[in-house]
Order: structure tokens, then sequence, then C-alpha cells
């Protein structure tokens, strides 16, 4: 047996996931540190190089070096690379490798895809999959030809790559961008705050990329039929929806006071779909007010949908834990949505998502506020950026020390590779004994 | 049958829970208002006696007047009986005037004695409400006692009431104080930040009424047997003595920076313990560091343990949330603690609670932070301590319009009364339906 079977066999489906998305940031961090990456053409640091090759591979959009003045073209096309990797996910473009080659794929293969999209069940998933790959280049394309007159407007022939980039980076809810220059660096998208093409175009991007693939799958599938959709998509679909109309509507009334007013309802919308977790941004968050920079925290650690490229505790864990608010106070034994009971397993993941990622967060920001003597506020706004892979910064992250800097790779690497994953490989071993423990009542609440 | 039996039958142990706590709040808010409860003998607005009124009886502390220097001695009694009923529950201290009048206890007197005392089985329960009685009065008798010395000492003959009133307040979690002066309102303990009595007393006596009357049951049935306790009584030990210690490490290490060593180890340990959920302080909030803040925060969110005078979402759902993420990392079907399993329904009931203090807290710092154009952290330190009924503040609550103060008098009564009492009430008539829906699959995180 060759050695990398030999070691397939002893890796589960999530150490092989955590193993392949390791060595893809290796390997990226490894090309951005030749000095062909850079645009003085000088070896980049190595924790400069891992931390920008784990923000794209994470498709997170944190940056210690500004893209575009740091980066040469082959640099970018390096994160661009990178991007779409991790976006897609490791087990797909690796599985689509194996459809383009003719290889045959393994039934083990085939569990890790589903894995990696969620998927309710093993069968269709190549047909899935090629699916997913199709349609990604396709929507990636159309957002290029979208954006292109107008960045050749600006930039002459640079534009194409500027409009191909940004593309991929809305699509894969990256959110790098490659707007900054040596004076201005980490600008995003401010210089277009006003352009409803580039706004409309990226937010529509973000939010397709981010409800996931089995949505589009049911969409293709049952087109308007909603009733016939699965209870996910359905609940993805609401969830998307109310969480863009509503922080929308409170951004509109109650920030951007100085813009006229079509101005300052593409910076509302924008601004509310970002979050969700894009990690463009087209207003200065420093400039908003501590109540819109905790309603975009919300957003953040929300997230995007399961089997996407988004990250966050996801839509449907935030749709879980209220309709369980709802079913207990209703005193029903399990919650139940559009007509559908869900789960007692689908209650246990969500409560234990959400604590890890509020732990995690909570723990990080007060790591670096102590270390870096910050206001927790502002590490918190950082580190739910991180774990929830959105990209957002209040401009702290460059100016951070090494630790700092070291746990919010950690934890855009949870946040991308997904926290029961992480755990689940961690601790394979231990499943459930069979002898189960006596029961005892505890109060709570 | 009398109008009261009629009324009694119509209503379920919820509602008449919530009706004697709403009684409670406006029979007291009328005496409030009367001039002999004022030291300047004039009537005080409505909405200040309310809030008052509302702040003694859900043992909160929050405060728009100073104690000391707004009431006579009158309204100050006026309050402190508030404090006891509001502290042992108005069923408690309701069933404990019928057995003194010999009267026998009805079914579902002694099934909303057990509800109010969050005890596993209603056998017992006048047993254990005489105990109760007895041993809160004896404590509060202790602990006044040991503060009486140093009181006497600082204001004469008026220092026996005040090491009464303290005595109460610590015992109820209640945090009302008597230090303040017409020049220096809100100052609480601050004066006896380095005076070991009157630190460690009412640290006692806010742990020992914050353990909750079972626990003490249990420490007086099973003494030094820790294994013999109730897996209840394990959870709540283990996690105050924790939520004790840490946060004290927390405090030494990084705040308190200016002071001698005995008054910072004093000092940790009060802020350590106040929060959960006592609301005495002996450092002022607005010096600490935004980490310190922020702790706070999670410590009042958190608070004191079920069945006891404290509010917060209680040690016991903390530790289920946290048990419940361990679970389902190892995919154990249902989270262990001690060597015990728990239901499926501690872990449905505690991420139920959670949702709702985090959407009640968030929600109300939003809307008051809008509305009164205050930072959104110094707002979520004002709600928490309202929901969570504690009553440290960061100054903000004596300025706020109205409606501010309208949403904190919400935020401590559901806090006392409790989500789930609350909600159950208003929803009691439906229970679930016995045709159950489809199950259908979600994926979560
Ligand atoms: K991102
Ligand atoms: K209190």
């Amino acid at each position: 047996m060759p050695f990398h079977r030999r070691l397939a066999c002893k890796l589960n489906y999530f150490q092989s996931i955590i193993l392949m998305f390791a060595a893809v940031i290796l390997i990226g961090a490894a090309l951005l540190m030749l000095p062909i990456s850079a645009q003085e053409r000088t070896v980049t640091p190595f924790h400069e190089a891992l931390f920008t090759a784990t923000s794209a591979v994470c498709v997170t959009g944190l940056v210690v070096r500004d893209t575009a003045s740091h980066w040469s073209a082959f640099g970018q096309a390096v994160l661009m690379v990178l991007i779409q990797i991790g976006g897609l996910g490791v087990i797909t473009v690796g599985a689509s490798f194996s459809l383009l080659s003719g290889r045959r794929i393994s039934l083990s293969q085939r569990g890790r895809m589903q894995e990696a999209m969620s998927a309710p069940k093993v069968g269709g998933i190549v047909r899935l999959t090629g699916f997913v790959i199709r349609t990604s280049l396709m929507i990636e394309g159309i957002g290029a030809l979208c954006m292109l007159p107008v960045f050749c407007r600006d930039f002459g022939v640079s534009g194409i790559w500027k409009a191909v980039f940004h593309s991929v980076s809305a699509f894969c809810n990256a959110g790098f961008d490659l707007m900054g220059t040596p004076d201005m660096p980490f600008v995003s998208l401010t210089a277009y705050r006003a352009d409803p093409v580039i706004n409309l175009t990226i937010s529509a991007l973000i939010v397709v990329g981010g409800v996931g693939f089995l949505t589009w799958d049911d969409v293709r599938t049952n087109r308007l039929c909603f009733h016939r959709y699965r209870l996910q998509s359905k609940v993805i679909l609401a969830a998307t929806a109310l969480l863009i109309l509503l922080p929308t509507l409170y951004f509109f009334c109650f920030e951007f006071k100085g813009s006229t007013l079509r101005e300052r309802l593409l910076l509302s919308l924008f601004q509310s779909v970002t979050p969700r977790t894009a990690g463009f941004n087209t207003a200065d968050y420093t400039s908003l007010s501590s109540s819109g920079r905790g309603l975009t925290i919300l957003l953040m650690f929300i997230g995007g949908s399961p089997g996407s490229t988004a990250g966050g505790i996801k839509t449907t864990t935030a749709a879980v834990l209220v309709a369980n608010a709802f079913a207990v106070f209703h005193r029903q034994k399990s919650p139940e949505m559009f007509g559908r009971r869900m789960e007692e397993k689908a209650v246990h993941d969500a409560a234990a998502i959400f604590t890890l990622y509020l732990v995690l967060s909570l723990t990080g920001a007060f790591v670096i506020s102590t270390v870096e003597t910050l206001p927790l506020s502002e590490c918190l706004f950082e580190t739910t950026s991180a774990i929830a892979t959105v990209g957002l910064s209040l401009g702290l992250t460059p100016h951070l020390g090494i630790v700092s800097q070291g746990i919010l790779i950690f934890l855009m690497f949870i946040g991308r590779v997904g926290g029961l994953t992480m755990i689940y490989a961690a601790l394979s071993g231990s499943k459930s004994s069979v002898a189960r423990l006596p029961q005892e009542r505890i109060t709570v609440g």
C-alpha cells in the first residue's frame, strides 16, 4: 500500500480536512514569502506571509499588509488562487481535479465531499460538486463582466484584473481588495460608496456565495415552488432576507447622517450585507456609532449559511436557537419551523457551536485587550471578524503584536475549518461509551 | 366560592406568581410616594417610586434616587421589607404567614412554593420553607452582629440600623446601601474598600444567599460527604468557587494597580463576588479598564444559582451549556457532569434562557444607546445589571429618560420573576399539540 493511502486510512474525514487546509496554507505562505510576490521584490517575513495565506485560504480578508500596495501581480494571483481554493473548499477543489483527470471518486472521498458541503446524503454528491464548480466559475465571470466597465474607466487595462479579483473575492466572501495605495492603504471599497454598479454587483455576489451550494441546488430544482424547498433552504433564505432588511433599516435611520439620500441607501445596504461574512467596506467603521459597531459584531457573529463560502455560527444555528426558545416557552418538546420538527441533535449542536464561538471570540478579545491595552469592544470587533472569517477591521490588526496576530490566525483557522470538524478530529477516538450514566435532574434558568 | 378562590382557580401557578410580585411592587410604590417616606417630606414622583419599589422587590439595587439621602427612616424600612419579601420570594413569605397563623397549606400552594424554590419535588416543601425562613433570619442576624462594631464606631447609634439594613440587603443580594450623602450620592461601600470585616461579612452573606436554599439543605443534610450531594448542589458549589476564584485572580493581576497589596486583594475579591448578583461595590466601575467592565458584564450575565435570591441566567444554566458543548464535541448523546447524565430538556431550557437573556439585554442596550446617544457598552452594562438583578451601575441610570427607565423596570421584573415563569404564564393555554409535525434534518454550525 503506498504511503499516502496508508496515511489516509489512519486519518478520519475531519483530520484529513484539517491537514489539507493546513497544507494549502503553508504552501501559500511559502509562495508569498518569495521576493517575486512582493512589489519591492523583497522576502516578506514568515509571520506576515502566514497571516496573509491563512486569511486568504480561510476567506477572511483581515490583512497585515495592504494587498494592492505590498503584493506584486504574482502575489495577488497567488492570493486569488488561495481564495478560490479556500472558498470552494479544499475537498471540492481536489474532487474536481480528480473529475477532470477522469479518475473514479472513492466512497470515502464522496463522504468527505458531503461533509464539506453539508449535504444531507452522499448520493449525487459528484453531480453536485460538478454543479458547484461550474456555477461558481460562471457567477464569478458574470460578476467580473458587470464591474469591468467601471474598473476599466478608472484603472485602464489593469481594471480587467481588478474586476476578476474582486469578483472572486466577493463571491468567495473573502473581502480582499486591490484598492489601497502606499499613501492610502486599507481603504477597501470606500471610493465606490456612491457607485450603484459596484455596490449592487458586490452585494449580489456576496449574498449568492453566502447562501450555500445546496440552496442553489434547491432553487435550480424547484424554481419558484418555495414550499417544495428543503427545510434548510427555506430557513436560509428567510434568515438571509431578514438579516439584510432589518440592519439596512437600522443603518438608514440612525447612521450615515451626513450623506445624500442615495449614498445613504447604498451605504446602509452594503454595510448590512458585508458583515455576513464578506469583509469589504464602503464606510469607515471607526466613524460608526457604538451601536452601529455592536450591530456589525452581531451580524458578523451570525455569519452566512452552512455549506457555503461563509463563516460565523451560521444562519441556521441562529434560527434553531430562536426556534428552540419559542418551543421551550410554548412547552413543546422540539422546535418547529415551516411546518417541520427539528431533531433534538440540532438544538444540542447549535447550543454547542454558539457556546464555542462565544467563548473563543470573548477569550481572544480579553487576551488581546489585556496584552495590547486596547479597548475590549474594539478587540471583540477584530476577534469576531477573525472567527467568523469576515475581515472587517477597525484598523487594529496591522499594529498588533505577534501573540495577538497568532490568536487571530488560530481563530480564522477554527472559523473556516469549522468548530465541529476541528474538535471531532482532535477527539475522534472517544465516541460515546456503551454504559450510560444514571440520569439526574438539574434546574436551569 | 369567594372571589379570591375563584380567581385562583382561573390562574395557573405562574400567573399568580407574577400577579403577587406586581401587587407587592405597586403597594411598595404607593408607600414610597407618601411624604413620610422622603427625608424632605415631599411626594416622590410615581415613576421614581415605581422604579425604586421594582428595584427593591426584584432585589436589583439600581436606583434613581440615593437611598440614604432621599428616603426617610420610614422609607428605608419600607425598602428593607420589600427587599426581604422579594428576596425570600413572595410565595415563601406568604406561606410562612399561613404557617404562623396555623392554617393548612393547600396542595396548589405547595406547588407554588416548590416552583419558587426550584425544589425537585413537592414532598417536604413545608418543612423546607420553614427551614429557609429560620435560616435566612439567623444568617441575617449573624451578619448584622458582625458589622455592628464597625458601623457603630462610624455612625453611633444609627449604626445599628445600618448593620441590619446592609445585612438584609447583602443576604438577599439586593445591593441597596445607606452610605450616600446629599453631597456624595451613590457611593455604595467604596469607603470600606480596605475594611476586612465589612468586605468579608458582606461577601459571605452574598455567597450564602446566592447558592440557593436547596444547596443549604444539602449541606445541612450531608455535611462533608460531597459525593452524596444532589447533582445540582455539586454543580452550584463548583461553579460558584470557580466564578469567584478566577475573576479574583484576573482583577488582582490586571486592575487596581494604584492600591496597596491588602487593599488590592480585598478589592479583587469583592469585585468578583458582587457582580453575581449582589450589586454593592467598593471600587468605582468607571475607573476599571474596559476588560474589567467586560468581565463584570459576563459575571452579571451568569449570575447566581437557581432557587436563591440571585438573578442572571444562573450558574447551572452556564454549566449545562458548557457540558453540552463538551458532549457534542465528544459526540455523546447527552451532557454529563459529576458522573451523572443530564436530561435533554435541561439543554433545551438552558439554550432558551440564554437566548432570551441575550436578546433582551442586547435589545435593551441598543434601544437605550440609540435613544440617549450613549456608548453601547455602557448601556449593555446597565441592561445586564437590570435583567440579572445586580444593581451595579456606571452611573447612567439616574440620568436616563422615562423610556429608558421603563425598559430597565421591565428587565428587572423579567429577571426576578424569571424568564420561564413569565412566558409560561403568558402562553399557558398553548401546550404541545398531539399531532406532531414531520421531522426534517437541518445542518447547523
Ligand atoms: K471574509
Ligand atoms: K442585586
